[in-house]
């Protein structure tokens, strides 16, 4: 993929019109891909960073799935469609978007889970060192994860934080350091830790590394091998487009994959799932790091999505997703910042992920007055609206009509009716 | 539920005639729920006790989820569609069906990380007691979940494995066993074990238990309270017709839920998922035992089929089934004895499950021939067919049918045609 660049940059301090916002529309080279993707026509989806919009060629894939496949070939369909071997086969279509190689990705269970493989396979690989480094700012699950294999199975490792910044996450890292877990893009601002810094200070002090990429791959371009990274884990509903709970993904490098060991150890991880023997015999692929069976459904919608992403030049979504958040910053800031509206997410595009968030004492309700007036981002406790960009369905019009409706919703105070407190389940 | 019995006895020495199986089929009170299920009109499926026929109901069902949930509603379908909370409300319409009371169950995950969470669980309950009860029988995923739980955090404790006995199982367990698990119908032989009797045992050496389920929920009545069983985990893509991969429950006894703690702690089992503490406080509920996003399609299918079984008297389900086995057996014996066609389930009804296996040297070709003519059961190694009698979608005539097709495939030998002789992966 090469990374030429045929989007118009935004002028940084320029007043920004609509007719700019309309050359920006006009010039996108990815503006065709939205075609792709089944959206309500008026609504301004902001949430992709979340859960990811449906590729149009889902319900037709999953009809046949249930037609063709469950209930005309049963379970033949396991051999007959090569859904037995979909944790590795889509996999492999994944692998090139986060750089790395076949054989070396594998979708399974959930992100959470795959943390706690990769982490559990990492510290037996490292079983003379005490120490875990990972950031407060880290995502809860991924904290809760390594809390939870420390308490109950390595009580003698423990886990230190540091913030969010690179600097003193590497000033952790030593000779005690067993394994380094963070997340490289921040879910709540959107920042990006330096993968190819963090991870060779990790392996100058002979830890290893564990990326969460769940805000990333499908966002940015991303290189694991270049970087040398040992594992990385994520999920494939926000920017991948794979659906409620589509199946997350696990990375082990080539290098490792003979030493590391899943401790999951489920039939389906086995040499011979269907020879039955009860000794567990590991694979020798990355499949060892299977454990049950797959939730079919949940992968052919994921498949479509792939079938999009291995048509896209990654410089172009990445070069979008920059001029996409930088508009709707500066837009924010031109519109308002009358209202006590405040950005934390990083300036620089470099260390900017596919979103943008803001800080407000009201952002609950004024992000469900959002909602309601059709621009979907996200709350975040204890004051965050999200936003995320994603440069595959979302135009610079879309940017630009959202803030539009901000400002409306912040000029005439409309979010302060009572409806719009009401505290929902999930967010 | 009752349990009156509607339908015919068939004479256990009697010569059976198509006559009769009609007329077993005029009498049968579960005949029409067949039409609830999309099957191929000219298939004898006898393999849902390995992959459960669909619901006509699934297709337009999971087409409102793609097309009003994903597409429409996309991020708020979490909460607006009730996604976010399938896996326990799911879960308590399950719970009557296994005799467990609402908040005992939850649907999530595969069976083999079930067991992993439940086995982890029992065995710090149990924390001063060295040995854990299998048996060599036991579903080979099972043994493996157990070795690596035994080998990866808990080396000071061994694994004892019986044979497939309950008395000899029972001779094992004393006061130095932690926890009995056992799947409670065999996957080869169908031989249904002694659920109240074992867990009596395992209680009264002060051991917890953990039954599978895998081949019992959805195939005969199971009253888990009532035997006051302590855990149990299961599938639900077999008799209780999820599909592929659909999500996996596990049950565990109120009088339990305080003390037994889930060591897969992601988010989604803590108190308050949404509000994103990096301090990890497990749910009071059984959704403490959540780690991962679910992976919502698979659960809209299995909801589907619980549609179904809410309208099901389990008394008439389990003499149907114990008559399609019978029936089958008396056929097979009466029409290809002559084929070293031997019989290795139980025939006893009361400890036999919904399915006949029988071991035939020839078994993987003969088995080929007879998914080539329409008769789909599965082969299990080293010499074992498989055939799974599922009442709601099963007739007699079926049954009739099927061995008379099997009867034909032998007596001609077509079995011996080289076609049938290659290994496919997924049997």
């Amino acid at each position: 993929m090469s990374s030429k660049n045929n989007n118009l940059d935004i002028p940084e301090n320029a007043k920004i019109s609509q007719e700019i916002v309309k050359l920006l529309d006009e010039k996108d080279p990815l503006a065709t891909q939205a075609d792709k993707f089944k959206l309500p026509k008026d609504l301004i989806y902001l949430d992709g960073n979340s859960l990811g919009a449906m590729p149009k060629s889902v319900p037709s894939y999953v009809e046949d799935a249930l037609l063709d496949g469950w209930s005309t070939q049963l379970i033949r369909s396991w051999n007959n469609k090569g859904w037995h071997n979909l944790p590795f086969t889509l996999a492999d279509r994944l692998a090139p978007i986060m750089g790395a190689k076949k054989g070396e990705v594998l979708l399974v269970d959930s992100t959470s889970l795959n943390l706690f493989k990769t982490l559990v396979a990492a510290l037996k690989m490292r079983a003379d060192r005490v120490n875990i480094i990972s950031d407060k700012t880290n995502f809860p699950s991924d904290i809760h994860i390594i809390q939870g294999v420390l308490d109950n199975f390595f009580p003698d490792k423990k886990l230190k934080l540091s913030g969010s910044s690179d600097e003193e996450t590497i000033s952790l890292i030593d000779s005690k350091t067993a394994v380094v877990t963070l997340t490289h893009v921040d879910y709540k601002t959107g920042k990006i830790r330096d993968m190819q810094k963090i991870t060779k200070a990790a392996h100058d002090n002979g830890a290893l590394i564990i990326w969460d990429l769940s805000h990333s791959v499908g966002a940015l371009p991303i290189d694991l091998n270049h970087c040398e990274v040992d594992f990385a884990v994520g999920c494939s509903y926000k920017y991948l487009n794979g659906g409620h709970g589509a199946p997350a993904y696990l990375f082990v490098a080539q290098r490792h994959l003979e030493e590391s060991q899943n401790t999951l150890t489920g039939w389906m991880g086995h040499a011979s799932p269907f020879g039955f023997d009860i000794n567990y015999e590991p694979s020798k692929t990355i499949e060892k790091f299977r454990c049950g069976t797959p939730a079919i459904l949940s992968y052919l919608a994921l498949e479509k999505s792939l079938d999009i992403f291995e048509t896209i030049d990654f410089g172009q979504l990445r070069k979008k997703s920059q001029n996409l958040t930088q508009l709707f910053m500066q837009l924010i800031e031109e519109n308002c910042s009358d209202y006590g509206i405040k950005i934390i997410t990083p300036r620089d595009p470099e260390i900017r992920g596919s979103q943008v968030s803001v800080t407000n004492e009201n952002s609950w309700e004024i992000m469900q007055a959002l909602i309601e007036h059709n621009v979907v981002g996200d709350f975040r406790a204890p004051n965050i609206m999200r936003f995320g960009f994603t440069p595959l369905y979302t135009s610079y019009e879309n940017v630009w009509n959202a803030v539009k409706i901000l400002q409306k919703i912040l000029d005439t105070g409309i979010w302060k009716e009572e409806k719009y407190a009401t505290r929902k389940l999930v967010t």
